[in-house]
């Protein structure tokens, strides 16, 4: 029975980057995966997505771009061509992560890894012994008990993106993150797109003003709120509408996108804490058993790719590293990569206030802003709004809408994490002409003081 | 003859600046401006090159995207539009900071300002009184003596924004930002370009192993350096190459981009300290004559607009404000527009070691980084290096060569200036999958402890 400092079960953004960490740091290190390489992030989440939607870009731009000069005929999207690029990056990157194994002398076993007992692991025939276990196994697509879910019709996230051909219409079920981007890449490509979101408003994370300007600017999608699906047919759905009516849509394919549930089949054996989000854990990441510790979308505390990499950090630095470190959630952006982009990082202002601070904040339209407009033109939308504590002055949090959103986001969290206040961001010299100038220019809108 | 709290020459990102802030505390404020409003960052700098660089950027799009699943047909590059988005860009802003002016209640007259002494400026018949002076004259292109310069197919950065139709082939004198910039606009349109350096190097400011991948990168502009042009003909230029000989280019047209020299027109009648960079100031941008301030490209300090503008908030912080704020130049984010896009924070490898520093660094490849493969392919060039300093652990340099780098780098002015060491740092999440991330990765290609 060979035997490990670490066992990671589950290579995911949260698992391969622990087993890198670890191995990096001269530990020995078991990496089990009972799929491919690099986990839902990886091979059906944000990198696939993310190429899709920038296919999709490309493909407006070459429609829209006739004012700046540009023009073009027979504007074709080959979903086949779009597709092929995606598959290339996916497995680029998972051979990169092979790759980072290796440097990091890291074992790699495929197969499905059951915990015997704090200390062992069994995959196949084979139980590998561990002084440490780290459950990164992730999640999958909840598929909610609606009549007609198990249609062939009915497509999950990670069913949608081994698309061959594009559907005429396509209904998706829930407004969150995924559905928004999926709406947002067949809407671009030309399919007729709904979204039927139960809550009062889609993406529940973003200030409200911005989500209302992002389903204008998803225009010709349409959305459906306050509205719940009651059955799936072979043509379309049923749902209840914000007026408690019955409604019937249309649409040649579903997406379901209602959220994800923990996948808790390697763990089943052991006398875990659980809850609804997943696997319970300290600020330390370790679970109730002291030598177990669950990172990423199975302990339901933040289901986000770089989330999961930073609590692998945090674990791997507690066990082996310097650190006496606590995973903080306080600062962690997160982006929407649809048309429009969106980006956060920190509270908004209605969840500052909600925690009882005196808030000071002001939004700004991004076409005061000289690279905006310059590539957007004055007719297009976008919004910046930052949330400052009346009473520590620091900045508490920062909201995009608009082109280059995601890349500009993490200097929030910067400066969120660095407790930096209003007045010392005033102090930074943001280049100009750049997008990312429109924060400061937002801390002005909220007072001129210098 | 009307007096003013301020007066402020000049209307660019120093000026206007200067004038709003201090309009917004409650000064009473003259702005000064010869030509159009918000100088030549506004209409022939900054702006006007980034929106034609934005226009050439999606006609390579609409050619280039083919792999990704987007095909066009008979794609064209129309001037004419290109100018006319620009036009209107350029003019919209024009008209945001005349907004600006109106809502800080600051006065704005048009007409060359002579200043007759510390407190008196004249423009035409007018003169006017004020208790402090800003100068933010700004600079324009300088023209070399070199034998024939003054021919009509030889164009300065400005005149060239003004051009009507593309010419066959263009010669750069001058590998800096401007030449760089449209060099990279001209070859991306489809025109012949070749530029000509006289130092060893494009780009002072970049790292040398970036400088000579975008010199790669921006084939088939050809460089020539180590070059000094000695003639300049109606049909090219002559210029004595790196080994010394004696060639010819031959070239329609041809840019002057050899560097800038501060506008002083309006200091001739005061004593002011001047020197090769133009008006000499300290620390708060105070000039010999105690209540002369000089700002922007006309104290030759920093030429780039966002210094301007910081450079004006220093000087009403300190004049009207809380602040006893000083004009700190070790974060000041640049960037280079063209394609391949730079951009840079604080120093490089080499400035650091020749402040006497012992350093930490590493280089790191984009395309191990998801969303530059995955939008970019596998073959595209991208880097990421970043100078830390061995004792202090702080950061002291972030250096960008990727797709977003402009919209990136003002975080890396947040982490300089907050004075971030590598281990804060990496303590930050940042989003994935973003091109941001590789700041990240390289702090870990650095060192991988935790």
């Amino acid at each position: 029975m060979s035997s490990y400092n670490l066992i990671v079960i589950g290579s995911g953004p949260g698992g391969y980057i622990a087993a890198q960490r670890a191995g990096a740091l001269g530990k020995k290190v078991l990496l089990i995966e009972r799929d491919n390489l690099g986990g839902v992030c990886t091979n059906v989440g944000c990198i696939p997505t993310k190429s899709l939607l920038n296919s999709a870009k490309h493909y407006r731009y070459a429609q829209e771009s006739e004012a700046m000069g540009v023009s073009a005929e027979k504007v074709t999207f080959d979903l086949t061509k779009a597709m092929a690029w995606k598959k290339d990056t996916v497995e680029t990157l998972r051979s990169g992560i092979a790759f980072l194994m290796k440097v990091a002398k890291a074992d790699v076993v495929f197969g499905e890894a059951v915990c015997l007992d704090a200390n062992r692991v069994q995959v196949g025939q084979e139980v590998y012994q561990g002084e440490n276990i780290i459950i990164a196994t992730g999640s999958s697509p909840a598929v909610p008990p609606i009549p007609g879910s198990n249609l062939p019709n009915v497509l999950t996230s990670t069913e949608i993106l081994s698309l061959e051909k594009l559907p005429a219409s396509l209904v998706v079920i829930g407004g969150g993150v995924i559905g928004v981007e999926f709406a947002s890449f067949f809407a671009s490509v030309g399919v007729e797109v709904a979204v039927i979101e139960m809550m009062d408003e889609i993406l529940p994370m973003v200030d409200k003003d911005m989500a209302k300007l992002i389903r204008r600017e998803m225009k010709p999608v349409e959305f459906y709120l306050s509205s719940k699906v009651t059955e799936i047919k072979k043509d379309g759905v049923l749902f209840t509408n914000e007026k408690g009516e019955s409604q019937e849509l249309k649409g040649e394919m579903v997406l379901l996108s209602v959220g994800r549930r923990p996948n808790l089949e390697a763990v089943k054996n052991l006398k875990l804490d659980i809850n609804r989000g997943g696997i319970v854990v300290d600020e330390t990441l370790r679970t109730n058993i002291p030598n177990i510790y669950a990172i990423g979308d199975v302990n339901g505390k933040s289901l986000l790719a770089h989330s999961a990499s930073r609590m692998a950090e945090v674990v791997v630095s507690n066990l082996y590293g310097k650190g006496k470190q606590k995973m903080r959630y306080n600062a962690i952006p997160w982006a929407v990569y649809g048309m429009p982009e969106v980006a956060g990082c920190g509270l908004t202002e209605d969840e500052a206030k909600r925690q009882g601070r005196e808030v000071l904040s002001a939004t700004v339209q991004m076409r005061s802003n000289g690279r905006f407009l310059a590539e957007n033109g004055k007719r297009a939308a976008g919004l910046c709004k930052v949330v400052v504590d009346a009473k520590s002055r620091a900045i508490l949090g920062v909201h995009l809408l608009g082109p280059y959103s995601s890349e500009i986001i993490y200097g929030a969290a910067a400066i969120i994490e660095a407790e930096l206040r209003i007045e010392d961001v005033k102090e930074i010299v943001f280049p100009h002409p750049s997008v990312s100038e429109i924060i400061r220019d937002t801390l002005y809108a909220i007072e001129e003081t210098l």
